[in-house]
């Protein structure tokens, strides 16, 4: 493992590697930067090929520095399938889901928080928080209980209820938010400075994207080190996107894969679509989606994601788009996974949805190879209530005053 | 692969390949042989060490001869893990779990029904039916879509409801059963040759021990081919136990382990322990439990094993031995491994309760090496009620009525 350095996105400043912050001050993200030449000397394809089957295959692309301190609960190296019945109805070259739900908590978000818990422990950190929609609340939780941290989410209310029964059996504390997954963030900023939280939130720290950056690592190696034509990712606060992005220009430049990258697609669901309206009207910058006016939530309904710029520029130099699909096309392309075999999370069915949408718009072409997500199991996401016995609250007061009442 | 053979587990009778049935007329259980020696010659450490991360690294010990006839969803090799803070608590040399819900379906009946509907395929059969407690429905039903066949599954009324959700979601005509497990086998036969259905059930067929199996191979492999003193396993229908033992037993003969084999516990739930009260009684054979007095199903509640000779004769030959839990023991096991960041279910968590009670009673001394299997997700026993769209029979006669009304 190496010493990292951080660079933002945007202004491109290089600064040392520090924990506390995602976000420079131009307003750009902070990403971790790796010697690649040292690298180069010491990596080979036949030599990761012999490494265990976990993300941490890649230990060297991830900013851990003494093996002791990784948090690891059997994360990462998940399978990926093809679909070769729905090449021919799509007359696609190739289509593959990376079935992300077979990580521990169900979801994709293991990955990120392997490496974020992994640094906090590194650093002594003791209290995590996390606002979440859904899959990073039960990953933090798990994470935090394998590294005996305390752990403290914070959900929307109509965050899945059996998402939040998962955070609970994990340990952490938890609580339902009455507002969106802002609310619930300003909550923690609010709070941490009395409650000795670190914030592992979208965009706070550099951990997660690497985390997630190891989805782009594999697909590489796991496709013989030839990448897709195209890449649909269900985009909420983008960081997955990111980081796969991330992945694939590291190994371009250590010469692992070679030629075009794949053009890279977000997908949103009609209602909060910040990435697709930007796209389509051409802005330079994300606007803030406003009300979102989905159904429920699902991961991907983040009004005003943190890396947002960083986001249309990947979308833009990789020559990909970005698309909305419905709640009902989302629920027609569920049942077409479920059909194969695949239990799809909404984010992934949403993902398929996107590609059916993209072979009509001639965005995807015929003989294309295109590599889709299911980001977390479909039945996470059952219309389960949430205990009674989980406090609500507003903001960072009322949850102090509740919870000197418990 | 190569050409199987069948042999009696009791009688030693030898019998060329079938696919239809899997108890001997003796009483015994049919399991596949293989030509080891011929195995031996292509196999190493070396070799197998580069292979996929499948269970299908085993090929060449499972019954399937085309690659193309396997039918896979990225099943098997999942995360072995170690928990240091139990093996201090309990004065264990190690404590491991392997992770099972990391499989296809949330479970290891993945690795059953990934050979099983392979052999199917490879015979042209196009219609699959099981009774089940649970897993097994939803594993059946994923396979069997993957391979564009129909699958029938017949659960008893309080099966969890979110896995007859989930087995909807794969697309199998899904009837619930007004009575146990065995009223549903019972269903299955005697709709079987009106239907066209293969009856995919316990001992029905030599597949789903050789997929389970795997679970052994891989916990060689993955322990360095040095296996642990104690292997807990929760026992049901036995094929998983069996498996694993039989893998073992392969593994030794290949020259792949040495010294003795593991001590194989199983754990069953109080008021449905056919297994350990014959173990406890000294019985030669084991005696159907009659009436079960279990709270709500999971999987271990199987009154009559169809392989009970097996199961009995594998823990005293190992040395081994069959312990009880209760459901409250179950519920603290779940507990504590969710505080440790492991999603077991009642099945899983009963291994880890089983384990506290050998350490008191010294079946399992300070020092030994300890392997438990979590076999499923905890989030799919959530009391989820099943779909009311999903119809109910006692019989086969009231499913078929019900059928030609819908």
């Amino acid at each position: 493992m190496v010493e990292g350095q951080l660079v933002c996105s945007n202004c491109s400043s290089n600064v040392p590697f520090h924990h506390e912050d995602g976000i420079c001050s131009c307003g750009g993200a902070f990403l971790v930067v790796y010697d690649l030449e040292r690298i180069q000397r010491v990596w080979s394809k036949e030599e990761i090929a012999r490494r265990s089957a976990t993300m941490w295959r890649y230990k060297e692309l991830l900013p851990i520095q003494r093996e002791n301190d990784i948090v690891s609960l059997g994360e990462g190296w998940t399978p990926v399938l093809r679909f070769p019945e729905w090449e021919k109805k799509l007359s696609l070259g190739r289509l593959w889901v990376k079935r992300e739900e077979q990580n521990p908590t169900g979801s994709f978000k293991a990955r990120g928080f392997s490496v974020a818990v992994s640094l906090l422990k590194s650093r002594g950190i003791r209290r995590a928080a996390v606002p979440s929609n859904g899959n990073a609340a039960s990953a933090l939780a798990a994470y935090a209980a394998r590294a005996g941290m305390e752990a403290f989410v914070f959900v929307p209310m109509d965050c899945p209820g059996m998402i939040v029964e998962e955070a609970l059996r994990y340990g952490a504390e938890t609580c339902r938010v009455d507002g969106l997954i802002h609310d619930a963030g300003k909550l923690i900023e609010d709070g941490k400075q009395k409650e000795g939280w670190f914030n592992v939130g979208t965009a706070k720290e550099p951990g997660r994207v690497e985390g997630k950056k190891t989805m782009g690592l594999e697909l590489a190696e796991q496709l013989g080190w030839k990448v897709p034509h195209v890449i649909v990712y269900p985009t909420g606060g983008g960081s997955g996107l990111i980081g796969i992005w991330k992945a694939l220009c590291e190994l371009k430049e250590l010469g692992m894969i070679e030629g075009d990258l794949p053009r890279f697609v977000s997908v949103q669901e009609t209602g909060c679509t910040p990435v697709v309206d930007a796209m389509h009207s051409g802005a330079e910058r994300l606007v803030p989606y406003g009300e979102s006016t989905t159904a429920s939530p699902i991961g991907v309904r983040v009004p005003n994601p943190p890396a947002g710029d960083l986001i249309l520029s990947i979308l833009r130099e990789t020559g990909g788009t970005a698309v909305a699909v419905t709640r009902e096309e989302i629920r027609l392309a569920q049942r077409a996974m479920g059909l194969q075999g695949i239990s799809a999370s909404p984010e992934g069915a949403a993902t398929w949805a996107g590609l059916i949408r993209l072979r009509e718009s001639g965005d995807v072409q015929a003989g294309e190879r295109v590599l889709l997500f299911n980001t977390a199991h479909a039945l996470k996401y059952l219309p389960w209530p949430a205990p009674a016995s989980v406090p609500v609250a507003r903001n960072y007061q009322e949850f102090a005053v509740n919870r000197n009442k418990g």
